[in-house]
């Protein structure tokens, strides 16, 4: 079937990047706003717009009853939930095929097995996707977790099976510290995510954080669109990404899509998703997690692919085959995209709201901008604090630095502080430079 | 040689893609600005800014002296002249080379030859390139004038020699009119152009204005980009250029891109350029001038070759080779620019320059914005009305017109009418859908 008419279940700059992909495509748009984002953008662009509730997430965003009003009443044909919010809510896919609206994700399934993340890694050993060595599954006791600890060496990763995001894990670097942890983990976990269930990693260092990009339609085809580099994270959270990754092989590249697109097919996945891995200096990788969405960082994908992944994963839910194989994705020169955030660096990056009393993005060639800011709005305190994604594409990795740098410098925020002088001595950075950064590289080096 | 800082001698949205092609290339920068641009973006973003006169053009763009002493006193390597202005002016590139700076574009000699278009057409003819049938030359006197007519036949366009850009061109339907208008069209050139020399052409009808991007380096290697079709103009003014020409066949293409290759080897030309051609619907073509300068629609070769011209045309007056062969050249998708004009449509595409009360330029993938405007801007009356060029890349043709339909409904100018409005309506024409519109279009279809 073709939609006619998506709903937008979510807000900000993916909210706006979904409407755009829905207008090209010839699609009505729904958007869908809490009372303190009146004057947003995915408002002012959807072809409607209906208010679902207050200003908290879990009153408007999250009230998947009001949500689910505004797509039956406006005889939406589909749901789009972009990221965050109910993206990787198995309930709500569930609640909208039952109400024969289409879920613009993977089935209610595959999201809760890749959602619990013990389940998952078995998954995905299954599939004979290569895993962290750690537990086979949840911790049972004290006892079992240390006989496995020795087995895989010190220091040793605790982690929710809940959690996510960089939510619910815990170091030990020996067995004493492990033994002391392991009940207080199992009981925050229990209080966190509703769930007790811990399991155990190795530690491993001076990994990077490189994910694989995949899309799968229900006829049973996957395609992998190569990697992205994540490793530049503040406390979990990526702040640059870019497409390729610096220092991998083509061999490593080749064996990373291979077990992606196993993985995929492994929980026969549809849609758009992210198999997140952890990358050695050796070349050998571990399975982290799936993402079962879109991702921020999927335009640099786009960038060297060009490939819309919005609009290619509205049409395989709309049932359609993949509009390409594994042979017509060629990786073509360089991306490199910066989260522009409202965050005070010189206050430990704390969100810093307020009004934009001047905008102008960067322009001319090689330069994308995801965003929904612009001239006079208010940015609410109550949601993420990203306010733009900027995006380039060069042919050389270089070029791209070079680009994001001087794209960097005419970007004008005016009113708030933003992480944007933070990116431009990052890009300086000699190690930047080379590219052979970890994930560590931001904790143990001041920018 | 590097060069270290190139001044930019114009302004508006083609003195800012210089500049920022500039600050990729790690090469400083110098604005120059009337009284009237004390205000405007590329003031803001060069690294030097002087004024040099007063609004009127011929007191401050058009100043050699007063130009060539800021580039003097700054220690400038090179002059970028942009499009308009000194772009085409011989004198100005040899005043550049006696002061040992480097003009960004051809040699005076080059410039002098393209400059009169009938020694252009007799360089062109001795190149092998085809010309439109007319008279060898100059026209002598109105005895030859009626000998040369009858042979060539009806209508004719008889056109100055210093004329350009639609200007100094008359057309006879008959010999009577051709009698009435000979003597006139004289006088008038020499009144305009300070040259009262014509030629005849044969006026052809149904034509498509394609024109082909060249670029060469001074090692005798030049290099075809590909084409582009401008037929969509207004009073002989481009309003939507797009790359490749929608009803191009390879075999023609071929051709017109090796005939341009033959007349850039012809005038030893160094930088880019553009050849111009009428190309009829058997896929005849002829020759009909050639811009010895980077051309305003020069991003939609830039969006399907992946070339930056700006940065390889710096590269090659630094005297390096090419950086790329015609076989790498390889045209990959679609490409179509939209000039956006401070003009009011309901008042016969007026300027209608003003305060920009509300500027929030389109973004996500595939959309380029090439502009010196911003929000509180106040758009000067003195020079021309161009405010933004809006450009989309897309796989295919019909996806670039849905993403550049997308991009216009959600470009925001408010304060001053923009032709926005016009550029939507125009997309939505069946003709313009199937690409196969002439240089009349326009002229005979209410948009």
């Amino acid at each position: 079937m073709n939609f006619q008419k998506i709903l937008i279940a979510n807000r900000g700059e993916i909210a706006v990047r979904i409407i755009r992909a829905c207008k090209e495509l010839g699609i009505s748009t729904v958007a869908v706003y809490s009372e303190a984002d009146r004057d947003a953008l995915h408002v002012r662009l959807a072809d409607e717009a209906y208010c679902i509730g207050p200003v908290l997430s879990k009153e408007s965003y999250l009230n998947i009853t009001n949500i689910m009003s505004v797509a039956t009443l406006t005889e939406c044909d589909a749901i789009h939930p972009g990221y965050g919010f109910l993206a990787e809510n198995a309930d709500f896919a569930e609640i909208c095929e039952s109400c024969n609206i289409s879920f613009i994700g993977p089935s209610a399934e595959a999201i809760t097995k890749m959602g619990d993340k013990a389940v998952a890694k078995q998954t995905m050993r299954d599939a004979g996707v290569p895993v962290i060595p750690g537990s086979d599954g949840l911790v049972e006791d004290l006892d079992q977790a240390v006989m496995i600890a020795r087995d895989i060496g010190y220091p040793i990763i605790i982690k929710a099976t809940a959690g996510g995001g960089g939510k619910g894990i815990r170091i030990a670097e020996d067995e004493e510290s492990l033994v002391k942890q392991i009940t207080a983990a199992q009981q925050e976990a229990q209080k966190a995510f509703g769930n007790a269930g811990v399991y155990l990693e190795k530690f491993l260092t001076g990994m990077k954080h490189v994910e694989i990009q995949i899309i799968a339609d229900k006829h049973g085809n996957a395609v992998h669109l190569g990697e992205r580099d994540c490793s530049i994270q503040r406390r979990r959270q990526k702040l640059i990404e870019e497409a390729p990754c610096p220092i991998l092989s083509e061999e490593t590249r080749q064996s990373m899509g291979d077990a992606a697109v196993r993985a995929a097919l492994a929980v026969n996945y549809s849609g758009a998703g992210t198999l997140e891995f952890l990358l050695s200096p050796d070349g050998d990788f571990y399975f982290m997690e799936m993402n079962t969405r879109i991702q921020v960082e999927h335009p640099v994908t786009e960038m060297v692919t060009g490939v819309d992944l919005i609009k290619e994963m509205i049409s395989v839910i709309e049932g359609n085959p993949l509009s390409f194989t594994q042979e017509d994705i060629v990786i073509n020169g360089w991306s490199i995209e910066c989260r522009i955030n409202a965050e005070d660096p010189s206050r430990n990056f704390m969100p810093a709201p307020g009004k934009i009393n001047f905008y102008l993005p960067p322009g001319g060639p090689g330069v994308r901008v995801d965003s929904a800011a612009y001239q006079g709005y208010n940015i609410p305190p109550y949601y993420d604090s990203m306010i733009a994604k900027l995006i380039v594409w060069a042919p050389t990795r270089d070029e791209a630095i070079n680009k994001m740098r001087r794209a960097l410098s005419e970007f004008a925020v005016e009113g708030i502080p933003t992480t944007i002088p933070f990116h431009m001595r990052l890009l300086e950075h000699p190690v930047f430079g080379k590219g052979d950064f970890d994930i560590k590289f931001l904790e143990e080096n001041e920018i």
